[in-house]
């Protein structure tokens, strides 16, 4: 389906990561919306991976430090990629801070985040070829007690099978339409952001998902 | 302004125009909800020029038509920008009609059309030097009845001075901020799409622009 939007209609990649993260963005305001936080609840920890996934999560980023809450940034792989160097200078111009390690103490991101976005792996990732140090991150993320909000899969799911033993979101939030392994999420909340895809390739790929209201970018299943 | 968000925060053309286009076609959503309109009042001509303004007018079109909005666009010169041509393919596949002409009988426009999205010429276009076909249009959009939605500015005033005699939008959508001329408009409403400009840039150029409630992306003033 992205081969289609690509190829076909012509949509390039910093328009749907751009559309992608900022609906993470938006769905996350659903979940914990900003006015009922204090300033200290509003921390919040993005995990970006190397890859695709990863750049939705800096746009992500941006989106909830323009939302007022305070993100800070966790990616350490970093790509190549034009358009993944731009979002981090985007994160970093806006004053976005980027850690430099993750604790392994997993009491420490407890205290000091309110949640974390999981934008490590995608669904193009093959689970049983995750590095370090993602192999690592996802490690202390199923010990973390905060909720988790993954990124279209929970990292480190398999895209149709999901995992036995991976990391349990308490959000997940599909991009352009859920892939298999969302049907064995158990976590509380779960959105598609896919309003961008057209009529014509929902119908194609038989997506039949609930409409969006008004001028909302994601909706809730 | 615009400088600085390409050159120092690395912001993509694609990625402004995705969000400023979008960012429009919620304004419309604002003035016009599509629930209070019948089918055949949901019937929009967007009207996109050669450069920049044109090329956020097709991502507004789009946007209108994702939000159940009938929008037809008339884009006489093309650009031959890679961007433009990428959006005018989204518009094209998603089944958006071009129109081959304009008619010159204002009547059926008036008739055929609930409102006018004006997105031909902005900031950078000298009103002095604007050449055919955006001066015939211009003279047409003048007569309709209709309202008219400027993009930026109002297409054919001076981005300081205005206009004396040139279009009268009901409504006007500034982008990033307000264009000096924008204190001369009278029309009913008048919204700024600029939540992506960083604070330090607002700031920089003493925007000193109202606060966006919520997740908005425009703003009434």
């Amino acid at each position: 389906m992205e081969k289609e939007l690509i190829e076909d209609y012509r949509f390039g990649r910093q328009q749907l990561a751009e559309m992608c993260g900022y609906a993470c963005a938006v769905a996350v305001t659903k979940v914990f919306p900003v006015a009922a936080l204090s300033r200290k609840q509003r921390t919040v920890l993005v995990v970006c991976g190397p890859e695709q996934n990863g750049a939705i999560g800096l746009v992500c980023a941006r989106h909830l430090r323009v939302f007022e809450y305070e993100p800070t940034i966790f990616y350490p792989k970093r790509s190549s990629d034009s358009l993944s160097k731009d979002f981090t200078t985007q994160c970093e111009k806006m004053d976005i801070p980027f850690l430099s390690y993750l604790p392994t103490e997993v009491q420490l991101i407890n205290d000091a985040y309110s949640l974390v976005i999981d934008a490590i792996l995608g669904p193009g990732a093959e689970p049983g070829e995750a590095k370090e140090p993602c192999t690592s991150i996802l490690a202390t993320l199923k010990l973390v007690k905060i909720p988790i909000v993954s990124l279209d899969i929970p990292s480190g799911w398999d895209v149709e099978m999901g995992s036995e033993d991976g990391i349990s979101p308490e959000v997940l939030v599909s991009l352009a339409a859920p892939k298999k392994c969302a049907g064995r999420f158990s976590g509380k909340y779960h959105f598609v952001a896919g309003r961008f895809v057209p009529d014509d390739v929902q119908k194609k790929f038989h997506l039949n998902l609930p409409g969006y209201p008004g001028t909302e970018c994601v909706v809730a299943l």
